[in-house]
């Protein structure tokens, strides 16, 4: 029995599909069975013909029922004991399940940018443009490894201000630096399986060789970047490394380790993997030039982001693959697409063709370069002799080490929590325990305002001891 | 000897310090020789002293020289060997080197869209707006997941449209179908080492999988779908299905087979991939509900693209993970950052939450209606008995399998490019030749206007005998 109701918002055809399906499913209906004719169930139901046609339509289509030639619709002989369970109905709220995090009045991240400075006008102004501009592009999927116009704006950009040397058919542009890594990831896996990272270090390109199978070997960092010799004595034939600022702790890469770094990847089947991340953040003279600068034509995968200068909103990054990567990218991501948008990559390609980019950069600097100043004059007012800062003059964190007998990091960042700040744990940047018994904050500033600053770092001094 | 230049637009610090560089690296200046004071050179150049110390500051930054305390600079000790070598100029121009692809008149690629009806104003509209209302958002990184409004738009959509049952915990917004894959391939790799695949069948699966070193197990494809038959017995244990509109060849896999189906990933530790890539296109009746609106708690990962009905251009997809993987997910990438920009979410979000998406959905719907009936007889008309239409009713393509001695695909293909016909090779989705001396050809009419599938299916006829 079929009831089809004029005044449900469902059409009949609908109504009636549905019931037959149930029955269909619940065995009510049994397998091989006759479904009643076209005309006699309209003739019963008192509707249309096209209205139980429709239904006998879907059905027929998704496998409930099947035909035989001049005898109509049978059931068809399904498998119940497959059949949908009934629905654990989970919950339906809309509501957050996740604990909201905390307000921090104080948040000392590493990775936040200045909440005044994107150029949300020029940038609207741009994506307008593009949109109206590019209508044809949208109704397709655009070039894999980035927009030909934004890769010749970054290879230009590179050359000039970061001695990057190299053609636009060596660079992919990729949605933030983990996307990127997946591909050298998967590039490099054929014949490498361990990658060497510094430790302290940037945790991510760790969680990502990791899951793709590598092993991951730490090597120390001292001044001068990671050790070289237990590089070069390790098994690791991949490096991940940040010359121009080490992540986390600031250092530059001197130039003879530089040139030593680059001699072991022209040593064998090695890599480096040369993450510039935050390179157009130096507060005193010019930029650090790269390693691919030193020997474009060597085994150099150079990474850099719009995440630290403009937004890490926008996901978009880029690597310059060396050459003798290109034929490996090719071929196994020929039938790939690529994972940026068309629109952004097209402003984003207009805003550094008119100049936006480098006068954007040189704004930043300045606006960063003067909450740096008031974060080491804030420090030396409430640390004093208690604590050395380590890699100032570049970036948008410090490292602050707490001499003596200062309270252990969860403590202090339990209670920096209590008072308000935020904090991202320097150990989160550890393989090892690397502290030798010294306590290190991570103190990022790019997110404070400046006038935040003084008070934040007060009230954290005296969470620490 | 350094020459200053001031007619040279870089600033003379930068001049001086080129030059001692160069020197450094040449080995020109000597390992430990010592630099002239700041004082002495500066009178020397008749510049600056501040123009002599950013020189060196900069030399000294970078580690090519060095200081004794009360006794000035010298030049490090650096491995001439590994001084950068004459660079090779490559190619600056920034003229593309590929080939341009020839222009088509008629494109029956099957992954265009209707060149008309991407709705601009609307999207610059709620675009302006998230980039108006969103300014604190644009200065971190968003939610590794997807944002929350357009995760809750997507679950309200796929339970109305779909049937598929989820939370918005379950849900990731990814760049597209290949990162989506990209997410299961490395979650899945710890069990798992073979995928069976639709044959023919979408080559980007294959690819993904392949790249992470699983092995592709082909499946030949009939009129119910995948063989089951051949799946159960094999060795895989993680199943690429396309069971809504089987991609190329169209069809709907029957529920009893879609019963078997869930079964088999229930008998073990086993994955169903539904990819429902363009359930919104259907012209006949109602969509066909998805497998994992059949068995919501089993182990079905859903996902679903942007791309069919919106724009590929966008790089918009998402997946729904089953219940049992949201541990793995978060494990594996629990430092991960999403890859889809902020602004494009928040504009999507909105635009399904105030309807539009559903309201675009009927409008293409209708447009592609057209197109593909226009198709059909065209392809009445031109192939006549020569020729079979297989998989219509949906989506924004149809196979032609050429019955009889036609000729063959790449004969084909060239003929009709001569006639300005864009094809793309059935042969591409398949692994095996499955062909069974069958001619088969793809015919994609989404990027056709109405008016040329007539004229562009007569050329083709032509090209085809």
């Amino acid at each position: 029995m079929f009831i089809l109701n004029n005044n449900d918002p469902a059409p009949l055809y609908k109504q009636l599909y549905h019931q037959i399906r149930a029955q269909v499913l619940s065995g009510e209906l049994p397998a091989d069975s006759r479904l009643p004719s076209v005309r006699d169930l309209a003739t019963e139901l008192s509707t249309s013909r096209n209205t139980v046609e429709g239904a006998y339509q879907e059905l027929y289509a998704e496998g409930y029922i099947y035909s035989r030639p001049r005898s109509g619709y049978f059931v068809s002989a399904l498998d119940h004991d497959a059949a949908p369970l009934p629905l654990p109905r989970a919950s339906r709220k809309e509501d957050r399940v996740e604990e909201a995090s905390p307000a921090y009045r104080y948040d000392f991240h590493p990775a936040r940018l200045d909440r005044q400075s994107f150029p949300a006008q020029l940038w609207r102004k741009l994506f307008v443009e593009s949109l109206r501009n590019n209508s044809r592009q949208l109704v397709q999927y655009g070039e894999l490894q980035g927009e030909w116009n934004l890769r010749c704006a970054i290879r230009r950009y590179l050359e000039r201000s970061r001695g990057v040397l190299c053609d636009q058919e060596q660079i992919i542009v990729c949605a933030g630096l983990q996307q990127g890594l997946d591909l050298v990831a998967l590039m490099l896996k054929e014949n490498h399986s361990a990658l060497a990272a510094e430790d302290p270090g940037y945790h991510l390109p760790r969680a990502v060789f990791r899951n793709h199978g590598y092993e991951i070997v730490p090597v120390p960092v001292g001044a001068n970047g990671l050790d070289l010799d237990l590089l070069i004595a390790g098994r690791s034939t991949i490096a991940y490394v940040t010359p121009s600022h080490q992540l986390p702790m600031g250092y530059v890469m001197p130039v003879a380790n530089r040139l030593k770094l680059i001699e072991w990847a022209e040593s064998g089947n090695t890599f480096i993997i040369e993450d510039d991340y935050d390179s157009e953040l130096r507060y005193h003279g010019k930029p650090i030039p790269s390693l691919q600068g030193l020997r474009p034509q060597g085994n150099i995968i150079y990474s850099g982001t719009f995440s630290k200068v403009l937004s890490p909103a926008l996901r978009m990054s880029y690597l310059v693959l060396p050459r003798s990567l290109l034929p490996v990218y090719r071929r196994l991501f020929r039938d790939y697409f690529s994972t940026v948008p068309f629109l952004e990559q097209h402003t984003l390609a207009r805003f550094m063709e008119e100049g936006h980019w480098d006068r954007h950069i040189r704004r930043m600097r300045i606006i960063y370069k003067k909450k740096h100043d008031t974060l080491l004059r804030a420090v030396e007012r409430h640390f004093g002799p208690r604590a050395t800062v380590i890699g100032q003059g570049a970036g948008l964190h410090v490292v602050l080490q707490l001499d003596g007998a200062g309270r252990c990091e969860a403590e202090i960042i339990r209670r920096a929590q209590d008072q308000g700040i935020r904090l991202l744990p320097f150990s989160d940047t550890c393989v090892s325990d690397a502290s030798a018994g010294h306590t290190r904050l991570l103190l990022g500033f790019g997110g404070m305002t400046a006038g935040d600053i003084e008070p934040g770092i007060a009230l954290l001094s005296q969470a620490c001891f």
